[in-house]
């Protein structure tokens, strides 16, 4: 059975309740943070606290767990080597429904899991993804990593019913992200074109180190919307994110990117990624 | 203490609890439904049925319970008169953390609970509300009623801290709704003017009576946005939701709507609503 950190307990997975009257649960008022484990460790953390605090800021919740100390006795306890971390903060329970907190305000529930994953030997990175594009609904606030994800749900819902791996989000003409990843192409030029982090998509940590290894590979670096045309024309995509570390387009809409298969580009960086995190 | 009711058991509202894992926690994947109740009474249960079908639908949600069953006898054993219904569906819980759920889907749970609130005696129908104006960057799936109400928390803290009552949204140039609940002006011309129902505004139960009664008190009603400048000029705005019935808005921006005290044709709607009410 795997542990789970609740409020400073440790508690059996399946015993690990909180209040119906959370406001994570009745209003999205919560936000979450998820970081790859690579041979037993975390990486990248200050990373992580800066945008939580972002994220906590935006939800007006306030918190000061040491989640690096948490999150290293979570992974010891569940001897877990490879996979996620993930903890998430909401706004706590007043006992009552009201969409304004009372003036003491509640205490925040704060909770921390993880979940043994194969990061490294994903298959995925051998075959690469197939996706679609969608128009991008979710609100604006979109720096913050709230659990208000009920869209990324249902695009991905459909994305399986339509035999394909997962969805691209189309805004205002432009690519803004897939759903719980950063996009990014190598176009038709070789350059790798990147949405900049705005309110428009989430500043993904992943994303930073994927910057930082391009430039350091000699690869021209342009962080700029790109449109579907370009992806379409474009040599190579993939996604960087925690859950899925760096993993390669291959089919957009029916249509192949490059030869339809992993391109080299994005294998050089997924392999140094990899090498970072086990460093 | 007050009786939850939880996935068909009658629990003391402090010992409601739910697992961390629930999808609505983690993912936004949950809708709810809140009903006025007067005289121990709800009403309009099958406009409520039907949008809680239709947020089902949105959500990917199958629920089936007998709800006007659970929440008579809610209402019941909690001895309530006056006050709100709420009943809240969630995805359920697979037991991990996954945007997709499993082929055999998890049970949803499901949560009803009941809040003694004055309606009627309501202070704020004598003074009415004084509000601002701020940008609707909620996602595009409003008619929708998901527990995805973050950016209404935050509208109404910032409301509170400008020390005004709430907020009506503004996109495109035109007014879609207030935080929770659906925006009404007479206009100049002393025509109730109401956004339409569409996926810009949740499709208020109230607000269908408030539409019937317009209409049987002789007032010309045009469903279709306005714009703020149309606000600043309009001799009545009100706001109409399950949890305030009907409620006059008597300043906007530090400016007053009409001579600033609460319009006699709201007053008249409110009125014949609470009549309906306690029919």
């Amino acid at each position: 059975m795997r542990i789970v950190w609740l409020n400073g307990e440790w508690v059996p997975a399946d015993e690990a309740r909180i209040s119906v009257f959370d406001r994570g649960l009745l209003f999205g008022q919560s936000v979450y943070e998820v970081t790859p484990v690579v041979g037993g460790r975390i990486t990248n953390w200050p990373y992580h606290a800066a945008r939580l605090a972002n994220s906590l800021a935006t939800a007006n919740i306030a918190d000061d767990t040491d989640w690096p100390t948490v999150l290293v006795e979570l992974i010891k306890r569940n001897e877990m080597d490879e996979g996620r971390a993930y903890l998430q903060v909401t706004a706590g329970s007043a006992g009552d429904r009201d969409f304004l907190r009372p003036e003491s305000r509640p205490t925040p529930n704060r909770i921390a899991s993880v979940q043994p994953v194969a990061l490294i030997d994903n298959p995925k990175a051998e075959t690469g993804l197939r996706i679609v594009l969608r128009p991008d609904m979710r609100w604006r606030l979109r720096a913050a990593k709230t659990t208000q994800l009920l869209y990324a749900v249902i695009l991905k819902e459909e994305a399986k019913l339509a035999g394909v791996d997962d969805a691209w989000m189309v805004e205002d003409g432009v690519i803004t992200e897939a759903t719980s990843q950063n996009a990014h192409i190598i176009d038709a030029r070789g350059v790798l074109v990147s949405h900049p982090v705005d309110h428009g998509v989430l500043p993904g940590i992943t994303r930073i180190s994927v910057m930082t290894i391009a430039r350091e590979i000699g690869l021209a670096v342009e962080e700029r919307p790109f449109t579907p045309g370009e992806l379409f024309e474009s040599r190579e995509a993939f996604v960087s994110a925690a859950g899925s570390l760096v993993l390669p387009v291959v089919e957009v809409e029916g249509r192949l990117i490059g030869d339809g298969m992993p391109g080299k580009v994005t294998r050089a960086i997924r392999q140094s990624y990899i090498a970072r995190l086990r460093a």
